[in-house]
């Protein structure tokens, strides 16, 4: 119960505006609006129709309010908002948003429109959209906020905090960033510390000065691994020269965590990298799964004409035929384990370059054991319910589970390191590309064992 | 490349360590852990042996620093570390952790142990320990901090400052707390606008009155919702009487973010939730793993059990056994991916209570399109390569394919939607529970639509 006050809320908001919508009471809509958190208005519009979404954004202001509104709404939903609007009303609402959510909202625009969109900004924010629109997305660079307070190290205490009175600007101050004659970083100074210290005291006495940065090219998800590693709120970018292009501040960071591990889990399961996968048509959801299946199709394929070969064998023991469901579904259920293990570790950093052999060993000895038990509760029930198959039968599958729940975890274990060694990110598709691997190998051990012990 | 720039840093330190160890140079050691960041140290501890470890640990001091890394540290490696260690060790330890961190390394050890432990500080410490240690594991008032800087409302912006220089513990600081003369919580204000308002005002006049709260009992879920819908630096922790308990930390919901993620992606793949589970034996493994793969047995005899009743079918068209992997396998996957998709779409917020019906007839579809597609192929495939088979293999395997994966995207769309509503985490297992269904469902329509379409 206590899980959903959050979404209790959101509830309450929208089946306000769906009162008033339907009322037609524009000047309550306007008045809600106004006063709903960004944050809360991008989530409730999840739950309206397209024309009421039009509606209540043709009656919003072309505020920093609407803005941050736009920068939390979900990509999809901002294309179908801004579809028909005219560029002018666009751009008046983009000159109110910081740097970073200006380019975030005319990254999702097709690339005509932005371009039209941004001549009819001023040439200043021209120049800076250009600067971080030149970013690769998922990059610092494209994530960090331009408008930061710096100041020189050679002023004091007092005329820094006086410096911060006249500052409007610059958001989300926790840090100072102190700054040469030639502009590089050489320190940063806590709030906190400016304000506790004596003011006829110069930066330079009392800034930090060995701080952690990072470039505009750094991918995002490293940014996340340090701001969390080090409980840091914000972190500067730096180009080469040290020159302070921005910082990344710990909210953006939060959002990145959270939609870095959606991107993980549809990968995983092979169904693209979308996070808005629920939002599209369900030809376009087909379009994104399409392609992972095909992998399943192949093993599939292999699979049959694996079959095929053993048909003899399975005219003379028909009960083997039974047995294949179970065979392969344990063997995929435990290959899955095994690699979300392995690749959630990676993500962790719990998987340690130099300890690969180890882990397989370790991952091949549970299957062992789990082989083993299920094995024989399997052997029994197939011993004693097929009672007209031959004798063996109980043993064959019996050691068949056991055998592919090994190969099972090895594989499961083995595919995602691969893929690391490749360079390539582990979370791609492991799903689809291990229970494939394992309907493969789970035939052919489970033929070729019965090839062994049953005399045919 | 680039992504690895942190993993290289804990390499280099890893490495620097072991030659330090194999030199046996404890100052060296002592030197290089005291300028080794605690988070650091925790990660780079994952790569120690046990006796490499015991013997850094033997070196460190009882400070702070110490205290900080065992709060970062894995559980099951503090375990390790303070199995045999002193209780006045411990101890000395624990006093110099900030309160949560305190409870957080208590939780970890056995009862008994903790309990003594806790009888050798002071106190004032016991209390507040024991304060912290009654609320809920995951909850806000397991991971709050209690160390907050709290003003009353009627002094001023100059006194409040002064205030500040005088206060040691208050970590973090980026709110200011204000209180009334019942020490209930009236208001905040940021750090930024104490500084740069004059002196002679006082708080109530500027601080910010509507202030987003929470209750110790508040999942840490709920807890990271609110933090990163808002993007809040920390959120206050009040009682039933509006009186401060503590501060939830936005580095801390970091954390909650990351351990969370990992939880459901092991619960999905029916692996536990321990979220350090690489670091335990193959036996505790089995262990956590065993009773999810029990449902894939259970199903796996179903689904046997159905193909014995259907052996006299098979016997007449062994080729029929060959394609029961392909339809499992696609009909698993394309489940996989439609219940990821809807479970990470309820963590994430964009599967709306309502819209269910919706949701599950556009899953439904999916399936009819991939069906179709994938069914035509595998159709094709079994026509043609399987040609001694009878004529209408082919379209019996086709038309399975395709009702096996409408049935599946629907049924891995449902069991999901099902949990939620009876208040089960959906991410449990899932995983298991779907390609379960899938196997016996799909071995079901195979052979009945075979009945049909094949003349026996």
């Amino acid at each position: 119960m206590r899980k959903e006050m959050f979404d209790h809320e959101i509830n309450i908001l929208r089946d306000t505006y769906r009162r008033l919508l339907r009322r037609n009471a524009k000047i309550n809509l306007i008045k809600l609006t106004s006063k709903t958190h960004p944050a809360d208005l991008a989530v409730v519009f999840r739950h309206f129709q397209d024309e009421e979404q039009l509606e209540i954004f043709s009656l919003m202001k072309e505020s920093e309010h609407t803005a941050e509104f736009l920068s939390e709404l979900d990509d999809a939903l901002v294309n179908e908002l801004l579809e028909n609007e005219s560029y002018e009303r666009i751009a008046a609402i983009i000159e109110k948003a910081s740097t970073n959510d200006q380019s975030g909202i005319l990254n999702i625009l097709d690339d005509e429109k932005a371009k039209s969109i941004i001549e009819l900004l001023n040439v200043e924010e021209q120049e800076e959209i250009a600067e971080i629109m030149g970013y690769p997305d998922d990059s610092a660079g494209a994530l960090m906020n331009t408008e930061v307070f710096t100041l020189h190290e050679s002023i004091t205490a007092g005329e820094a905090i006086k410096t911060l009175q006249d500052q409007e600007g610059a958001e989300m101050v926790f840090y100072l960033y102190i700054t040469d004659d030639d502009d590089r970083l050489v320190g940063i100074i806590s709030l906190r510390a400016l304000t506790t210290t004596s003011s006829s005291t110069t930066l330079k006495d009392i800034m930090i000065k060995n701080v952690h940065s990072i470039r505009p090219e750094t991918d995002q998800e490293e940014v996340a691994k340090i701001v969390a590693q080090y409980n840091f709120l914000a972190v500067p970018v730096l180009d080469p020269d040290s020159k302070l292009l921005g910082i990344v501040t710990v909210d953006d960071v939060v959002d990145v965590i959270r939609e870095e591990a959606t991107e993980d889990f549809l990968r995983m399961a092979g169904a693209g990298k979308d996070r808005e996968i629920l939002l599209k048509s369900s030809w376009e959801n087909a379009k994104t799964r399409l392609p992972w299946l095909f992998a399943s199709w192949i093993g599939g394929i292999i699979a049959a004409s694996l079959i095929g070969i053993f048909e003899n064998m399975l005219e003379n023991i028909i009960a083997l035929a039974a047995f294949i469901p179970v065979i392969l579904g344990m063997g995929g259920n435990i290959a899955t384990q095994s690699s979300t293990i392995i690749v959630r570790g990676m993500a962790t950093g719990r998987v340690n370059l130099g300890g690969e052999i180890k882990l397989i060993l370790k991952e091949a000895q549970v299957g062992l054991i789990l082989g083993t038990l299920y094995g024989v509760l399997l052997g029994l029930f197939a011993r004693f319910i097929f009672s007209d198959a031959p004798e063996n039968l109980g043993f064959v599958v019996g050691l068949s589970i056991c055998a592919s729940m090994i190969v099972a975890a090895t594989v499961g274990t083995i595919i995602p390191l691969i893929l690391r060694k490749l360079d390539i990110d582990p979370a791609v598709a492991t799903g689809p590309f291990v229970t494939t691997s394992i309907d493969i190998l789970g035939v052919l051990f489970y033929f070729l064992i019965a090839g062994l012990f049953l005399q045919i």
